[in-house]
C-alpha cells in the first residue's frame, strides 16, 4: 500500500520510521505547508509542498495526517477525507463528537475511510477503556500518564517572560498508582494522582522567583497539582531532556461473583522511549486498516473501537490464528 | 438477548454471573448432561437436559458452551453452530485451526456464527499479542502466568497415588519478569520464567516422599520447573485454597527510531481472584459481539481478532466515541 505523510514535524518523522518497519508499505512522499526544497527527509522519500496532493490522488492509498489537533486537524482531516483515505492523532477529547461527523460526512461522500483520533490516548488506551468495561460492566477505570514529557505543559511554560526553554514531565504518584493497583478503588484528586515536574531554562538577569511563580499558579496547567520547578543551564537541558518519553497505564478495576466478592484488576501500560514514533507506530498499522475497510467498500468514519484487531497485521487470518491465538 | 448456557461447572456458573451484570441479557436456561432434577441453578433459571436445545432453536441467540477443551468441545462446538449461535473457551492452542475450521464449515452452512478460543488465554493476552506486534512489528513478546491456580495441573498430581487433594500455582519468577520489563529482551528458559507450587493432602499412611518424587520428575508438568511441594491438612486446604485466583502478563518490546534506538514496553495484566468468573464474563461481552455479527448476516467461524471492540459494549458508538476514546 502506498502512504503519504501530511506534516513532517515529530510525528511525520515517526510514522516515516514506522512505515519502513512495514514491508507491505511505501512512502510516496512527504507533503510539506512550507517551502519543500527546505525540508530534508530522512529516508530520501521525495518532499512535496502540500498542493502538490491535488495531482496524486490515484498515487496514495491512505494519507496519514501530522498536524495540530488545536488548528489543523479539524480542518485538514475533512479536507483531504474528501480525495484520500486519511487517518489522524486528533486528541481534543472534547470536540471528537463534532470533528467525527465532520469527517464522516467527506468521507462518505467521497467514498473513502477516515479514521480519527489514532494513537496511544487517544487510541490504545481508549481500546484499553473498552474492552476491561465491555467484560467487566459496572467497575471504575484510572488512567496515569507518565513519566513523560508533555509538549503542551512544555509550551506554556516558553510562553511565560524571561523562559528560555522548558521541559514538563508529568509524574504519577506511586502511592496513587498502588491504591488502585490493589483494586481499593479510591477516590483521588487530580493533586494525588500526578505531580507536575518542570525544568526551565532562564534568559540571562530573568527573576527566576517570578518565573517559578507563574508556573505553579498557572490555572489549568498546573495549579491543581503538586508543580516542582529546577533551574537548569542550556547544556544542562540539552544534555538530560533532549529524548520524549512517554506512556501511562490504564487500570480498570470490576468485581463478579456472589456479593461482588471477586475482585478483578485489569491494567495496560505502556513504557515509550519516544512518544511521537510509538504514536506514528500506531498510525502506520492502522492506515493498514483503512486501507483494508476501504477495499472491502467500507466508507466514512471510524476509531479505533471500530477496527476488529486483525484488520492491523500483515499476517493472514490463518497463520495468526495458528501462532498468536 | 437470549442467552443459553451449556455445561454448569465453574465456568457455566462464571457465566451465569456475567449474564446478570448485563442489562441487555436473558438467561433461558442452562442445560447440562446430568439429570437436571439434580442440577441446581443459584439464579433460579430452569435446568433442563441438553437434550431440550434440539426444540429451543428459537428461543436462543447465542449458546455459550460451558466445556472442556479435551474432548467435549471439539465435538460440541461445530455440533451446536448446525443450529445456534455459539462460542467457546477452546484453549488447546496445537488444535486451534482445525477446531475453527469443524466449527467454520458448520456455521456457514447453518448461517449462524461461531467464535471460538474466547476468554484470557486464549482472548485477552492473544489480543495484546497482536495489537502490541501489529504496532511494533519485529518485537518480542513474553507471557507470564499466574501466581494462579492451574486446574490441569491440579488435576495431574491428583491422579498420583496417594493423593487426596492438590492445588497447584503457578508463579511467575520476579527477576524474569523484571528482566522483561527493563527491555532488555532476555532469551528465557521455562525453569527461568516460572515456579511451581504444590500443595498436597495425602492419604493417610501414605509415602510422602514417593509422592513429592512423583511430582517433581512429572515430565511435561513439572520436571522442566523448580516445583515445590507442601503436604498440608484436608482443613488447610480448605481454609487456605478454595479460591480460583489466576492471572498474568503480556509483555512486548519492540523499537523505533534511528538504529532502533527506542525502545518501548508494552504490558497488559490481569489479577484475577476468579479465573472461571473472569473468563465467563469475556465470554458473555464476546456472546453480544457474535449476536450482533449474524444480526448483520455474518456467518463462519470468528476469533477474538475478528471482533471490533465496539461490537463487545451495549453503549452506542456515539456514547463510546464521547466518552471513552
Amino acid at each position: 500500500m502506498k502512504v503519504g505523510i501530511l506534516g513532517y514535524g515529530n510525528l511525520g518523522r515517526g510514522v516515516e520510521y514506522a512505515v519502513e518497519k512495514n514491508d507491505d508499505m511505501e512512502l510516496v512522499g512527504v507533503f510539506t505547508r512550507r517551502d519543500p526544497s527546505q525540508v530534508s527527509v530522512r529516508s530520501g522519500v521525495q518532499a512535496y509542498h502540500v498542493d502538490a496532493l491535488e495531482t496524486m490522488k490515484d498515487a496514495i492509498d491512505v494519507l496519514i495526517l501530522c498536524g495540530g489537533s488545536a488548528t489543523d486537524l479539524p480542518e485538514m482531516t475533512p479536507k483531504y477525507a474528501a480525495d484520500f483515505n486519511v487517518i489522524d492523532s486528533f486528541d481534543t477529547h472534547a470536540r471528537i463528537p463534532e470533528h467525527f461527523s465532520n469527517v464522516d460526512a467527506a468521507a462518505k461522500k467521497a467514498g473513502k475511510i477516515g479514521l480519527i483520533s489514532c494513537g496511544w490516548d487517544p487510541g490504545m488506551f481508549s481500546l484499553s477503556r473498552l474492552y476491561a468495561m465491555s467484560v467487566l460492566p459496572g467497575g471504575k477505570d484510572y488512567t496515569f500518564w507518565g513519566k513523560g514529557v508533555s509538549q503542551g505543559h512544555s509550551d506554556a511554560i516558553r510562553r511565560i517572560e524571561g523562559v528560555k526553554d522548558a521541559r514538563q514531565y508529568t509524574v504519577p504518584v506511586p502511592s496513587a498508582l498502588d491504591a488502585v493497583r490493589s483494586g481499593s478503588n479510591p477516590e483521588l484528586t487530580t493533586r494525588q494522582k500526578h505531580t507536575r515536574e518542570c525544568f526551565v531554562v532562564a534568559e540571562d538577569g530573568a527573576d527566576k522567583a517570578a518565573i517559578e511563580k507563574a508556573i505553579v499558579t498557572m490555572p489549568n496547567y498546573f495549579a491543581d497539582y503538586d508543580t516542582t520547578v529546577t533551574f537548569i543551564s542550556e547544556e544542562e537541558m540539552k544534555r538530560d531532556h533532549a529524548g520524549l518519553p512517554h506512556g501511562g497505564s490504564v487500570i480498570y478495576t470490576g468485581a463478579t461473583g456472589e456479593a461482588d466478592g471477586h475482585k478483578h484488576v485489569i491494567e495496560y501500560s505502556l513504557k515509550l522511549d519516544s512518544n511521537p514514533e510509538f504514536t506514528g507506530s500506531v498510525l502506520a498499522a492502522y492506515a493498514r486498516a483503512v486501507f483494508r475497510m476501504n477495499q472491502a467498500g467500507e466508507t466514512g468514519a471510524r476509531t479505533v473501537f471500530d477496527v476488529a484487531p486483525a484488520m492491523l497485521s500483515p499476517i493472514s487470518g490463518e497463520e495468526i490464528r495458528a501462532h498468536y491465538l
